[in-house]
């Protein structure tokens, strides 16, 4: 159906429409930077009726539609395929007031990040997941992606932040679980089925998220440490002794640690460990003995797991070490076509895991050079490779990956991108199950086609 | 089809099946002690394959089936009904030993959960989910019913805790997602389908657990608190001030007070108040100030929110408040046969839920007595009755907790006993949606039918 005519049905909306190239243009590519299909319709809807008269609109014609959010995902999810609608939600950004009692607010999931992380700091509380792409990314992108960032390991990945969630079925049906309570076990948790499900089980609208009460106190710490296992070792002992405390464990190669380093002015440790470990305490300060973390971190010195550490001693200080690890995407960024890839591994193999892909690296194309950082809290790992070989390298470190137990995706999602590697990690069971579900969830597979699900 | 048929396709296989009266008679009823079906075929597996066999071949003739864990379930979801071969998990009890890199353990769903907590303890960890059926309570049981207990408020339910499950779909076949990784977005998550459906989509036949280090310090300490809206003001100064180290928040009204105080011999508190608070602060003794939760209790003393305070000050003493709260729940079962409800309200709605469920139940049966004790940080109340007007008080006070924006089960979920309760919680659409889920995945409806769906 040309766009004109899927317009004059949905003229009583209030949509703001684009049509023309250089309206649309913008709407074309997401973080990747891999050009998509330009768009010939974007719809802008301002709430859910809206969503659902478009949704339903584009359903009555089998028309293939994408969501999209801040467009700052990184495995193509919301780059659109030629002859998709796309439904972005950035005019739905509205933010409620903190519930105070209940510890949540409520948002329109074309919100940003940041703007969420304003309204809770203005009420001293903070959310729980915070990551780079703040000021763009969109929470119902980070609902449809359960997106994870720095702080996985104290409050969990996005999943563990929807108390409550709206979508819109493709048909334009509205499901409304934004009761928001702490315990409903009234059936099956329907929210479970949009989280991670990157745009292909419905759009969602709306989120009713947690919040956390501020910590009064937080100290950062950068470990110079030998190696990953000792690196896996230091993160065990610094569990053992802190608990939930224990905010943050984020890992950078030399590789990026010079390059970030040098973005932000003086290293703080010099050059020349085997990794840099980034950790962090948050609590309350009257409860958290201050000097703990330190004594904490003396004991793994001594012990061998690191050979050098800085210990923030001001915000200032806090905020530098925070920043380095910021600059670590961001020079990686600035390093132009790298190829990418967001692997996750068991504890038990990810230092094994780094040896072989070295060894990997050097077969396939002994030119290659590897950029390494990530959430090694999390085993997550952020493997980042400049290399001429990108589909080789590519196959060849998620299938090494996968055989040592790890995931292709830990938190970035299958998009477009990752979606032939599926079967790398999932069986053909998984698969086929996944299909049943997106069939009884998305029957004409309009909503996000070509997304996650390998053709068949 | 017969028994016997089944028996003999299934002969090759260890299920030591049950069929004489005497034996099946101890698998006709869960913890509700109403009287089921009593099962003609009782089917006890050793492994996944066992279960996949049985399955497949009831699938093959159209045979519901039951999958029963410890029996301790609240809802009726195990209870048979007539016609309903028995799967029961109580021969796969293997626990593995922990890993500890991982801090997971990996076990066989009919497992106990006092067996999982033991093993470990034995390594200095413990397991999230702590409830008084502990001794029967199996792992896949809590699974499908997303388990909550006395430390959601720190942990989660049973949720938060699954790093890693396998289960067996109605034909047989086996979704193998036992991977663990802390971080895996490759797909939307197949492990959340199997939590809370209560039996409905398939059999959980192996979990891998996360387990947290075992805090070193734990403190308890019952407070006397005027009424529901202080108790709330008392949790948010806690939570302020402890961050996540406050573990739980019990409530207790008076009538269940007096009667579970009984039990364990003398009061900690004397009676009068409107209710009774218990709240725990876990940590590690190194970094938890150990003075701070005596200090935040002394500041909600004298900001009115509680009128007397007992702080448990050895082990001895901590064991005896929580064993005032599991009195609890002996002193009500010992009541007799009592209608009981497991409501969940959002904070602003709870002190008010209690006055007009007062109301409400004198304008029912004024003779009606309540007993009301639960988890208040979770906003979640056992509201139990002795009435002769069990199912106008229970369609009163769901209706109440409904309309008030609550849930008609926090944790136990809906079984059978709860299913035509459900369109107080949840839209038509809402609904429909749940059925499209359970066609995907258990499409004949063999599996728990008549549970948690009300009939078309
Ligand atoms: C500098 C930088 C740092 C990053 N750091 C991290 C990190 O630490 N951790 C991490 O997890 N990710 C990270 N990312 C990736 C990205 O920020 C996340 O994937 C984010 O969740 C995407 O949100 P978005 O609003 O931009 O979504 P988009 O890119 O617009 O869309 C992403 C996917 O979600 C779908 N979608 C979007 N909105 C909706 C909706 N309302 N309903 C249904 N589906 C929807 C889209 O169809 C698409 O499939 C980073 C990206 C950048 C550029
Ligand atoms: C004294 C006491 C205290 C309790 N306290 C709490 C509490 O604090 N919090 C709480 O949440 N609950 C509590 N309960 C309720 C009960 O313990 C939980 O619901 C528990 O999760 C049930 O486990 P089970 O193994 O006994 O399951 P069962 O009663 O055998 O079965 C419960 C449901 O799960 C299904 N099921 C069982 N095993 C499997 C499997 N392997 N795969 C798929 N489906 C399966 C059954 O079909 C049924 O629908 C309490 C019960 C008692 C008696």
């Amino acid at each position: 159906m040309p766009e004109a005519l899927l317009l004059a049905q949905l003229a009583g909306h209030d949509l703001a429409p684009l049509t023309a190239p250089r309206d649309t243009a913008r709407f074309s590519t997401d973080a990747t930077r891999r050009g998509g299909a330009q768009p010939r319709l974007v719809l802008r809807p301002v709430n859910t009726a809206g969503v659902s008269a478009a949704l339903a609109a584009c359903f009555a014609v089998r028309r293939p539609i994408i969501v999209q959010g801040g467009l700052t995902g990184l495995s193509g999810g919301a780059r659109p395929r030629a002859g998709e609608v796309v439904l972005s939600l950035e005019r739905m950004t509205n933010v409620a007031p903190v519930d105070r009692i209940a510890a949540q607010v409520e948002v329109q999931a074309g919100a940003t990040l940041q703007s969420v992380q304003q309204v809770a700091q203005a009420q001293q509380m903070i959310f729980g997941v915070d990551l780079g792409a703040r000021a763009s990314a969109t929470i119902g992108g980070m609902i449809a992606t359960n997106a994870g960032g720095i702080r996985v390991l104290r409050y969990g990945m996005m999943r563990a932040q929807v108390a409550g969630l709206e979508a819109v079925l493709p048909d334009g049906s509205v499901i409304d679980a934004m009761r928001g309570l702490e315990k409903d076990n009234a059936g099956p948790d329907l929210r479970q089925l949009f989280i991670g499900s990157e745009g292909t089980h419905g759009v969602i609208t709306r989120a009713l998220l947690r919040l956390h009460p501020a910590p009064s106190l937080q100290i950062n710490a950068l470990c110079a440490v030998p190696d990953a296992a000792r690196a896996q070792e230091l993160l065990a002992h610094m569990r053992a002794r802190l608990g939930p405390l224990l905010s943050a464990c984020e890992g950078i190669w030399p590789e990026v640690y010079e390059g970030a380093a040098a973005r932000i002015g003086t290293p703080p440790l010099p050059p020349g460990a085997g990794l840099y470990v980034l950790l962090e305490v948050q609590g309350m300060a009257e409860v958290l003995r201050e000097e703990a973390f330190e004594a904490a971190l003396i004991e793994a010195y001594e012990a061998g797991l690191c050979s050098d550490i800085v210990v923030s001693q001001s915000a200032s200080e806090y905020d530098k070490l925070w920043a380095l690890r910021e600059a670590c995407v961001a020079y990686t960024f600035s390093l132009g076509e790298l190829v990418a890839h967001d692997l996750s591994l068991p504890a038990r193999t990810l230092p094994e895991f780094l040896d072989a892909a070295r060894s990997l690296l050097a077969r396939i194309d002994p030119e290659a050079q590897p950029f390494v950082f990530g959430h090694i809290g999390d085993g997550n790992l952020h493997y980042i490779v400049n290399t001429g070989k990108g589909s080789e390298v590519t196959g060849g470190l998620n299938a090494l990956a996968a055989s040592m137990g790890g995931s292709i995706t830990a938190e970035h999602g299958l998009g477009q991108d990752k979606v032939r590697y599926l079967p790398l990690v999932r069986t053909e069971t998984e698969i086929a199950l996944l299909r049943r579900l997106r069939a009884a969830l998305n029957p004409a597979d309009l909503l996000g086609q070509g997304r996650v699900l390998p053709p068949e």
